[in-house]
C-alpha cells in the first residue's frame, strides 16, 4: 500500500534555516506576526489534513475517476472527495493566504506554497480543485472591480465557491490569439458568451454550489490576435440580490476526456451558449489580467510536481528498505537473510538519490520563490519589492519547468526500483508516473517556459535581472570560497556560473542576427539555469550543514549535496553542448521530410 | 487517429546498404536463398499484416483489456485478437524463423527481427502472445531432447500452440537464486510442480488450443541458489497420444494483473497446483538453459522499444504537420493562414528529431544485432561465428536497455509534441508511453542490462571482446578520417571511441579494489557505450549518405546524423563524468537516513 508523510523536517529546514523566512516576516507588516511557531503549526495541521484525509483517496480516486451525467451534465467526483472539501473549508483551508477583508487569514504565500506542496504529495488531483480556486482568487483580487470583489472573493476564499481558467480552445492552447470564443454586450452591461473551451480542469464538479469560470473571449469589435481578448467572470450559478447562487448560467460540461492520469480532477468540454459574463477590467486586456493567475499557476505546477517527486521518493524507499534481492557485491550485508535489501545496491541507490536531490533542491528553489512573492507583494521598500518581483519573474519558468520535468524523471526512477511492481496498480507507483507527465504540459508547456525564460526574461533586458542575480551567486562564491569544506560545492557552483554568464552572452548573440537561435537553444538554456539554482541553493545547504557536524539530518544533507553536484549537475555539460550546435541542425531537414 | 506506415524505406537501407545483408547471406549455406527481393517481398507482406490486422486493434485493445473468468480461470483477449492470431498463422507468420523441420520457412533472424518491429510498432501487447510464443520455440530448440522437439516445436513454430516464460515469483524478480516452486519427481519420469508465478506475460489466453509453458521450480534435492534451479516444460493441456491437447494440466491463471499499459496483453499470477511438468535438459541447469530464451527475449524487448519509438514518432510529425500555433520567430512562415504548422518552431523540430535520432539509430544497431546472430549460428567459419557470437552477447544488454531508455524518452517527446491533446487516450499517444514504460523494466531491468555489459561482456574478459570491437570501429575511423566531409561525424566518433578505451580501464581498475564501483558506474557506462555504438553506425551511414547529394533519403539521413551528433551525442559528457564521480557517493548515506 502506498505510503506517505509530510516532509515537516525539511519543510522547515528550508523555512527556517535556509530562507530564515520569520526574519524576512518581521520586516513587512502584513506578516509581522508570522513567526516560526506559527509556521511549524499550520505545516503540521495541513500534514495532518493531508496525510489524513486526502492520501487515502488517492488511488481510489484515480480508479473511480468523475462521471458525467450527460443529461444534467452534472459531473460526480470520486467516493470522498465532497466530504474532504468540507473538511478542508471547515479548517480554513481555502482563506490560507487570502486577505482578512474577504475572511481570509493573510498567511504568506510560502506557507500557502508549502501546504500546497503536501496536498498534491497526498492527492495530485484533488488539490487541483482547491488551487484554482484560489487561483481564481488571486486573479479578481488583482483585476476585479470593488464590486466584483464583493461579490465573488469572499465565496472563493471560504471555499463555498470553486474557481477555473478556461483558456484553451479546439484550435488553440499555446496560441491564444486564435481565440474565437465572443462576447456580445447586453443592455445591462454584462455580455453573452459563446463557444467553446477545452481541457478545462476542475470545469464542473460537485464540491462547491458554485463555480467561478474566468474565460478568455474577444468582444465584437476586437483586434485580431492576442490584443483582442477579454477576461470575463461567467459563473456557474448567477448571483442573486442577495449573492447566493441564482439561475443556472448558460456554461456547461459537454464532455469529460478520458486522459492518462489525474482521473480524478474533471476535465471538461465547456459549452457557453449564450452565457452570461461580467467583464474583468478593461476590454482587450484580458490577457495581462490573466496572467495574474497564470503565473501564480506556474509556481503551482511547479509545486505540483514537487509534490509527486517527494511522494514517489518515500515511497521508493520504503519498498526498497524491504524488497530483498541479491547481495551486496561486496558481500553479503546480512548474512542470515535469504538477500540483502537492494538498498545495498549502487544503482538503486542512485535513483533514490536523483528523487531526492530533485526534491530537495526544488523545494528550496521554489519555496524561494514563493518568499519572493510574498516580498514583491509586502515588503515595505520598493526597491526591495521591485527586484523580488524581478527575480520572481526570472524564476518562475524555471520552477514550472525545471521542476515538473525532474518530478517527472523522478517518478519513472523511483517506479524502476520497484522492477514489475511498479508497473501494476497495486503499489500506487504508476499513478505517480501518470500523474506526474500532465505537469510538463498544463499552464504552458516546457517548452513555452523555455522561450519565456530565454526571451522574456533574459533577452529582453540584455540579462539585466540575471546579471543582478548573478551578483548574490557571486557574493556568495566569495563569501565561502575560502573555506576548504566548502570546496566540493564552491568549485562547482563557480564554475558554472562563470559558463553560464558566457553561454547566456553567446545566444543572445546569435539571437541578435537570427531569433531561432534562441529558440533552438532554450530548452537546454533552461535546464542550465536551473542546475545553477539548484548548485547555489545545494551550495547554501550544505553551508549551513557543516555547521552541524554531529547531526545525522545534516550530514544526510551533505551526502545529498555531495550526490547532486556529482551526478546530476554535469547534465549542465550536455545541455551547453547541445545548445551550441544552433539552429540550423534543426532547422536544415525539410518540413516534408520529416 | 493514430496512423501508422511500415518504415519499409528505412528498413531496406538498413538491411541492404548498411548491413548488406544479402551478401552475408550468400555466403551462410542456410540462407543462401534469401536474396534482397525475398528480404523485400517479406517485409512488404509483414508490414501489410501489421498495419490492416494489427494497428487497427491497438487503441481498442487498450480500451477494453483483457479479462479473467474467476470460475474457469479462462482469460479473454479483447475482440479481433484471435482472428488477427488466425490470420497470423495462416500466413505462416510463426514459422518465419523456425526451422524447416519443424515446419518453419528458416529465414534468418534479422527479417524476424524487422517484422517483429512492426508488429510492436502496430500493437505492442498483441505481438507479446508472438514474441513469447517464437521465444519458447528457440528455447525448446536449443535446449529439448528430439522427442520434446517432436512434441511441441511443430505446434510453436505453426502459432497452433503459444509459448510463456514462468520464472517470476512473489519473492524474487532479479534474484532468481531465491525460487521457491518445487518439482517432485512422479514414477512416469515426470513431475509434479508447485508454487506461484507472478507477472507472467501471455500466461492464460484464447488465442490459440494450448499452451507451452517454460517453468524453473526446484528439485527435492536441488542446491541452494541460482545452481539450484531446472527448466520445466508444463503444457496447459499435456499432449495426449496423437500429440493433441488433452487433459487438463494443473496450471491456472489465479488473477490478472492491474497495470499501466499493455493492457491487451494478459499478465498473469500462474498458480501450480501439482502441475505435471518435464525437464528440459539437465537438472539444475536450468538457468543457463532459460538464458538462450532471456538473451532472444531482451534483444526482443529492445526491439519493441524500437517499435514504440517509431510509431509515436510517425504521430507526432502527423500531428506537427498539420497543428497551427504561433508564428515562426523569423516571420509568418505562411501568412495567409491564421498561424504556422507547429513544424516552424525549433523546439518541436528538437523533440521529432530526438525521436527519429533514437528511431534510426536505433534500427541499425539492433538490425546488425540480429545480423550477428545469424552469424553466430549459421556461418560456416567457426571464427566468424565465434566473433559474431562475441560480439553479440557484448551488444545485447546495450540494445535492451539504451533502445527501451530511448523509446520512452522518444514517446514522452513525442507526447509532448501535442501539448495537452497528447494527455488525452484520443490521440493515442499516452498509450505509447505507458505501453513503452514497461520495456525498460521486464526481461531484466535496465540495471541489470547495465551490470550485464559492464560486469559480465567488458570486465570478466579484461575487455578483450571490446578491444576487438573496438578495432572494427578504429579502422573505419582510419578509412574515412581523410574525407573532409565525413569530418563532421568522424571527429566525434574518433573522440569518444578514445575517451571510452580510457573511461572502460579506469573504471575496470576501480572495480578491482571495490566491486561496489563497476556497479556504481554500470547504468552510466551502458548509456556511453550505446552512444559509442549509435556514433558509428551514424558514421557509417553518413558514409553511405554522401554518396547521394541529390536523393531527399539521403539528405535526410545526413540531416538527422548531424542532428544526432550535435544533440544527443553529447548526452555522453554528462554520463562520463557523472560515473567517474564513483561509488562513495553513493554509497556514503546511511540505509537508515533515506
Amino acid at each position: 500500500m502506498p505510503t506517505y508523510q509530510a516532509p515537516l523536517r525539511d519543510q522547515q529546514f528550508v523555512i527556517h534555516e535556509l530562507l530564515q523566512a520569520a526574519e524576512h516576516y518581521a520586516a513587512m507588516p502584513a506578516f509581522e506576526a508570522v513567526e516560526a511557531g506559527l509556521i511549524d503549526q499550520v505545516l503540521e495541521e495541513n500534514g495532518r489534513f493531508a496525510t489524513e484525509v486526502l492520501f487515502p483517496l488517492n488511488a481510489s480516486g484515480d480508479a473511480e475517476g468523475c462521471r458525467l451525467d450527460p443529461g444534467t451534465h452534472a459531473v460526480t467526483t470520486p467516493a470522498g472527495f465532497r466530504d474532504a472539501w468540507q473538511q478542508f473549508t471547515a479548517a480554513g483551508w481555502p482563506g490560507l493566504a487570502a486577505d482578512a477583508e474577504h475572511g481570509g487569514q493573510g498567511l504568506p504565500h510560502l506557507l500557502y506554497t508549502a501546504c500546497s506542496e503536501m496536498q498534491c504529495s497526498a492527492n495530485g488531483a484533488w488539490a487541483m480543485y482547491a488551487g484554482l480556486t484560489y487561483g481564481a482568487y488571486e486573479c479578481l483580487r488583482a483585476n476585479a472591480s470593488d464590486e466584483q470583489k464583493a461579490a465573488y472573493l469572499p465565496a472563493l476564499a471560504s471555499g463555498r465557491w470553486a474557481g477555473t481558467m478556461c483558456l484553451t480552445e479546439p484550435q488553440c492552447g499555446t496560441d491564444l490569439g486564435l481565440i474565437r470564443t465572443k462576447a456580445e454586450p447586453a443592455d445591462d452591461g454584462s455580455y453573452r458568451l459563446h463557444g467553446t473551451k477545452i481541457f478545462i480542469s476542475a470545469g464542473e464538479h460537485d464540491l462547491t454550489e458554485n463555480i467561478v469560470h474566468l474565460v478568455l473571449a474577444r468582444l465584437p469589435d476586437a483586434p485580431e490576435g492576442s490584443r483582442g481578448i477579454s477576461l470575463f467572470i461567467v459563473p456557474k450559478f448567477l448571483p442573486d440580490a442577495d449573492g447566493n447562487p441564482g439561475s443556472r448560467n448558460g456554461i456547461a460540461c459537454a464532455r469529460l476526456e478520458e486522459k492518462m492520469g489525474i482521473h480524478a480532477n474533471a476535465t471538461c468540454e465547456m459549452q457557453l451558449d449564450g452565457a452570461t459574463g461580467f467583464l474583468v477590467g478593461e476590454p482587450n486586456q484580458g490577457l495581462p489580467a490573466m496572467f495574474v493567475m497564470m503565473n501564480g499557476a506556474r509556481l503551482s505546477v511547479g509545486i505540483q510536481g514537487l509534490g509527486f517527486n517527494e511522494v514517489a521518493y518515500q515511497n521508493a524507499v520504503a519498498y526498497a528498505r524491504e524488497r530483498r534481492q541479491g547481495r551486496s557485491l561486496r558481500g553479503p550485508a546480512e548474512p542470515d537473510q535469504a538477500a540483502d535489501s537492494i538498498l545495498v545496491h549502487p544503482d538503486v541507490r542512485r535513483m533514490l538519490l536523483t528523487a531526492r536531490a530533485y526534491a530537495e533542491g526544488g523545494r528550496a528553489l521554489s519555496y524561494w520563490a514563493a518568499l519572493l512573492y510574498d516580498q514583491a507583494n509586502h515588503h515595505p521598500d520598493a526597491a526591495t519589492r521591485e527586484e523580488a518581483a524581478d527575480f520572481l519573474a526570472l524564476v518562475t519558468p524555471v520552477v514550472k519547468a525545471f521542476l515538473t520535468d525532474n518530478a517527472f524523471a523522478a517518478t519513472v526512477e523511483c517506479q524502476q526500483v520497484f522492477g514489475g511492481h511498479g508497473y501494476i496498480r497495486e503499489h500506487g507507483m504508476e499513478q505517480y508516473v501518470r500523474d506526474a507527465r500532465i505537469s510538463m504540459i498544463y499552464e504552458g508547456t516546457n517548452t513555452i517556459q523555455a522561450l519565456d525564460l530565454l526571451g522574456r526574461k533574459v533577452l529582453r533586458d540584455q540579462g539585466a535581472v540575471l546579471k543582478r542575480l548573478g551578483k548574490q551567486i557571486q557574493a556568495f562564491i566569495e563569501t565561502n570560497g575560502t573555506r576548504d569544506d566548502m570546496n566540493p560545492f564552491i568549485t562547482p557552483l563557480a564554475d558554472l556560473a562563470g559558463k553560464f554568464g558566457q553561454f547566456s552572452l553567446e545566444i543572445g548573440l546569435k539571437a541578435m542576427a537570427n531569433p531561432d537561435e534562441a529558440a533552438a537553444a532554450a530548452t537546454a538554456y533552461l535546464r542550465v539555469a536551473g542546475h545553477l539554482l539548484f548548485a547555489w541553493w545545494w551550495a547554501r545547504t550544505a553551508r549551513i550543514a557543516l555547521e552541524h557536524p554531529d547531526d545525522p539530518f545534516y550530514q544526510s544533507k551533505l551526502a545529498v549535496a555531495r550526490f547532486y553536484f556529482a551526478r546530476l549537475l554535469p547534465e549542465s555539460l550536455w545541455q551547453m553542448q547541445a545548445a551550441r550546435s544552433g539552429s540550423d541542425v534543426l532547422m536544415a531537414l525539410d518540413a516534408a521530410r520529416f
